[in-house]
């Protein structure tokens, strides 16, 4: 990417952007990665200082994993959103270790740990900001941790299927058991019993790579 | 409390405390309250704006609690800590809801949560002070989260009875079933019938309103 696109972008991710001095901005700039990762690639892995991701286009997913590779979704990011995790050495408050995948074929520009640390420690609003950031992700981390361990798997599943028809706005959904256990931190098996169950409900009807809700109603019971 | 003493306190608990104006300490020890609760109180409820409660002695237990009930431990706060999670107004990144009890007769000085954010906007080292410590207090969150999601629950009595004998040094834990559940997130009866277990493999002995580690190396075995 050209100085001038990259300009441009952080511009509309950074609100402190403008109150940086030329030379900052060119600085960061020159030392930004383009980085393109095909889907399900890791791209960072506990406690390494990576630095901060800004998602170009795609999904990045955050997540934490136990010794024997148990996975737990903390959160998403999609275009615009920056990672801050990923960067902890740049917030010395962070003293734990997350993982980082593409979900999607995903580009990023990565900026570099010490490069953004060093104009931190000058702005004032730029700290402020990237605490702030870090902030919100802690909002965004204790409500899966509340779904998690409060709600049961059918509620869990109801309101999961239930939220996606409605983005989507239809009532079929194209994803396989597999997609749908890892978005619900779940296992397959787990939620491919609890879709059968669901089926012989008549909430669901399932097909080969999908399903399709048939009672909306109950479905919206079941989740809320 | 007289403010001179308030002010020495908070000069103690407050790195930003020399960088406030006469006026705006005068202002704050002038509107903090003094408060003292009982053991198993409980001082802070969910989606209000409390304010700050800054420890005096005693400890504070920060917690989530389920529809139903349930309670999750997110971490504790001794003498001189600060929680702002009872403020999160003052922290708008902050959109999630915590309970605080008293876990044993405490003593704490409360600032009212439109003085401290007036005061906040006014001194850039205030607000970093305030938005680092409650992002340290993500990774204190995170570590009870891994420890939940992640340990079986073998593993965590253990670390939990090594942890708590190291820490008084001696063998003898004088703390019920209940007590122990508390701290561990669990349900009494779970707890009950692993102590029961590790009774049977010889590990500890348990007694009326306590127990005893009778085999330390097999419990540190379990633990790590």
């Amino acid at each position: 990417m050209k100085d001038i696109e990259l300009n441009d972008m952080y511009k509309d991710v950074f609100p402190f952007w403008d109150g940086l001095s030329e030379e900052d901005r060119a600085y960061i700039c020159s030392t930004t990665q383009y980085l393109r990762y095909d889907k399900s690639k890791n791209i960072h892995n506990g406690n390494k200082c990576t630095g901060a991701f800004v998602v170009k286009s795609g999904c990045l997913r955050v997540y934490i994993m136990s010794d024997d590779g148990r996975e737990v979704t903390l959160y998403r990011l999609y275009s615009g959103d920056m990672c801050m995790l990923s960067a902890s050495c740049v917030i010395q408050a962070i003293t734990f270790d997350v993982f980082v995948d593409a979900e999607e074929n995903t580009e990023c520009l990565l900026i570099n740990a010490s490069v953004y640390n060093s104009i931190c420690e000058k702005y004032t609003d730029m700290k402020i900001y990237t605490l702030e950031l870090a902030v919100s992700r802690f909002s965004d981390v204790m409500w899966s941790v509340q779904e998690l361990l409060f709600k049961s798997l059918d509620k869990r599943l109801a309101s999961f299927l239930w939220d996606e028809t409605r983005r989507s706005g239809s009532d079929t959904l194209k994803m396989t058991h597999e997609q749908i256990a890892k978005y619900m931190n779940s296992a397959r098996e787990v939620v491919s019993r609890m879709l059968k169950y669901f089926a012989s409900e008549k909430i669901v009807e399932l097909s080969r790579g999908g399903l399709k809700i048939i009672d909306s109603e109950k479905l919206r019971e079941l989740a809320f």
